[in-house]
């Protein structure tokens, strides 16, 4: 009997049952197989989609290697895998993509940025302390830097969590204390005068192949990003370069296997610094999903699977996401319902739900809508946020009435 | 405490798991659900990806009770569900879309053809044939016709199976009785002169609305699609608008609810005629997972749940979608690396694998190219002729060798 090559590709597990996993599902079909999710419970967005779930903790080395079991490679949907286990998982053969020394840099913030100025990539001025003692050095350097402080824990933020813009210095040096006392190192940072917030997001396959998609503009609302625009408007060619060239190097120094977010700040006077890294498929990805020829969760795939990576050209001129975040008092009306009044104002809206229970501010969703550019970015730019609003909110933000 | 909506959206249940539920199932996760899919085994295209399979037969109603119950609409990946079941389960409350009162017009081309006659719309002169007696008009319907004959089982038939080309009157005799022996009526037609072969796909919901793709090439090799062009290059705007507007006013006149596709044959003196109906997503729509707004997958949802539909814009000039077609001899080299080598050569490729195992001539995936079209047209269907056998034979048919 003849050998019959298996139709399907091989298999990926990644530990994280959310959003991230949910939409890497998806293109893992296209690329003939099934995501293999490590999930909390039957209900997470990926848990509720895919057929290959483990139940199981990220913090259980029993869990991961039953996650990792016949996986060609394990990777991740968030950043909180404690390293000293992915280190248990490599030792037994696993192939942790991205490998725990390139992760480690996006799970720690104070390691992260000693590898930053390590490689001379500009960050802003900070402090790391690690020890009560250390708050001591605070008021130094709140004299040296000369502004407003940023308090961030070191680990285990997200989403605008574990960071805070303090008032003044006393209170930065309590958040500080409150972060130690919980056993948590603290980075504080000086407050940088912003344009706006930018990303980088590339990917970097084991072979060494890396690959950018255009740099996008993050804009932030209470420290959560809310909309993107791929490409990031009146980006001079020579910053674009720039900081995708960054992003590809740090991709490469750090080792990364996978896609690598680098968001960045632009300062009133042009220049970029870097604020955090994020070694997944990232929010500010989002609208690659519709927007370019291949998307961030194709690609992820593609480089944990060492495949050579996909053409990260955008296929229209502009891309515009918009996050549907949980509403403060949500809707009495289904989510069912809002979708149809949606699709009925705006039949080109690209809609991507994640059957998550709606808390407030939390993303349970995002809308994509391709553009032309040039002067229709602010009409298009409304319209997603219109979108997203009415998602979550069930109202139109401008008044809108079909029955009017 | 106050009601919490359900972040899911209504649930659909498809009926067949093979890769037309497959790709369902994706679009079902983008609008916050999962596709539940009635399968025959687990191993199948979309059991494989969705974790709410049913498996059981489309021709036993307690197996199709099973998969409809609580979905909010029942649809198809196939065609081949009898019709009284159908009925059964609409009296019982199901909602079946396409109904069966449409669906029985894609399930029976006698029926068809006499329908599509009744509104008038322009087919091939045809012979239906329900009993050996029948058989006695094949010779005055060859001589009225004059030329060649198609002979076509009136059920059952998919993919150039179930269609023959009769080499002669007598060889036509000879498969029509094999046929009715079946117990399978037949319908004979006039092989007419053929420019090419044309798809219009559409969409209607039972609110009414219609929407349609632009019309498409399709190019055909022994009776199976082997690639679509979209748009069809060359049709009159008055040609391809008449072609859509058969489309939706036939959905409109046969109750369709879901994607139909109307297969049409382009003559030699540029008439069109009606030679196939199929409702549910349609191999002629596969460019539209990466070529249009909005993928039939999507808008098949939309219908069925009776969402307003997408926008079904082309998002760049030209798509070309290839099938791949299982090799005679499949190659021992892996489907794994051969995905490698072709993402290697062209990373724009968008690949589509169903997880199926390959048989000689089946469709075992598909790749969309993106283009500008005009004169870079041929060289786009040259290169997703080459990326579609290389996939299933592991040959490049243009002699590339990487290592040369």
């Amino acid at each position: 009997m003849m050998a019959v090559p298996s139709p399907r590709t091989p298999l990926v597990a990644m530990v994280g049952g959310g959003q991230l996993a949910r939409m890497t599902h998806q293109a893992a079909i296209a690329l003939g197989q099934t995501l293999r999710v490590l999930a909390n419970t039957g209900d997470e967005p990926a848990a509720q989609v895919s057929p290959d779930v483990v139940i199981g903790s990220h913090t259980d080395l029993e869990d991961l290697r039953r996650v990792a079991a016949g996986a060609a490679a394990l990777t991740f949907d968030h950043e909180h895998v404690p390293t000293e286990l992915l280190n248990k998982l490599v030792a037994e053969g696993v192939n942790v993509a991205p490998p725990p020394q390139a992760l480690m840099h996006a799970q720690d913030k104070l390691l992260m940025r000693q590898k930053l100025m390590a490689l001379d990539a500009p960050v802003p001025r900070w402090l790391g302390i690690e020890t009560v003692e250390g708050l001591g050095e605070l008021e130094a350097f709140a004299r040296q830097t000369g502004g407003a402080l940023v308090v961030k824990a070191a680990r285990g933020g997200y989403d605008g969590r574990g960071v805070t813009m303090a008032r003044d210095l006393a209170h930065a040096g309590q958040v500080a204390a409150q972060y130690l006392a919980d056993g948590v190192p603290v980075l504080v940072e000086e407050r940088v005068g912003l344009r706006r917030e930018l990303s980088a997001l590339v990917a970097r396959s084991p072979f060494g192949q890396g690959a950018a998609w255009p740099v996008v503009e993050t804009v932030q609302r209470d420290g959560i990003c809310v909309q993107v625009i791929a490409p990031a408007p009146d980006l001079t060619q020579d910053a674009a370069a720039d900081a995708a060239q960054l992003a590809l190097r740090l991709a490469g120094e750090l080792g990364v296997v996978g896609v690598l977010a680098v968001e960045l700040f632009e300062t009133t006077d042009g220049t970029l610094l870097v604020n955090e890294l994020a070694m997944r498929p990232h929010n500010s990805g989002h609208w690659t999903m519709d927007g370019s020829r291949t998307s961030q969760f194709e690609q992820h795939l593609r480089a944990v699977l060492d495949y050579p990576l996909g053409d990260t050209d955008a296929i229209v001129p502009v891309t515009v996401m918009a996050n549907v975040l949980g509403a403060a008092q949500p809707p009495s009306m289904s989510v069912d319902e809002r979708l149809h009044h949606l699709f009925a104002r705006m039949p080109d809206a690209k809609v991507h739900l994640y059957g998550k229970a709606e808390w407030p501010g939390r993303k349970v969703g995002h809308v994509n809508f391709l553009g032309t550019g040039g002067t229709g970015l602010a009409e298009l730019r409304n319209r997603a946020e219109l979108a997203a609003h009415w998602l979550s909110h069930a109202q139109w933000t401008d008044g809108w009435d079909p029955h009017g």
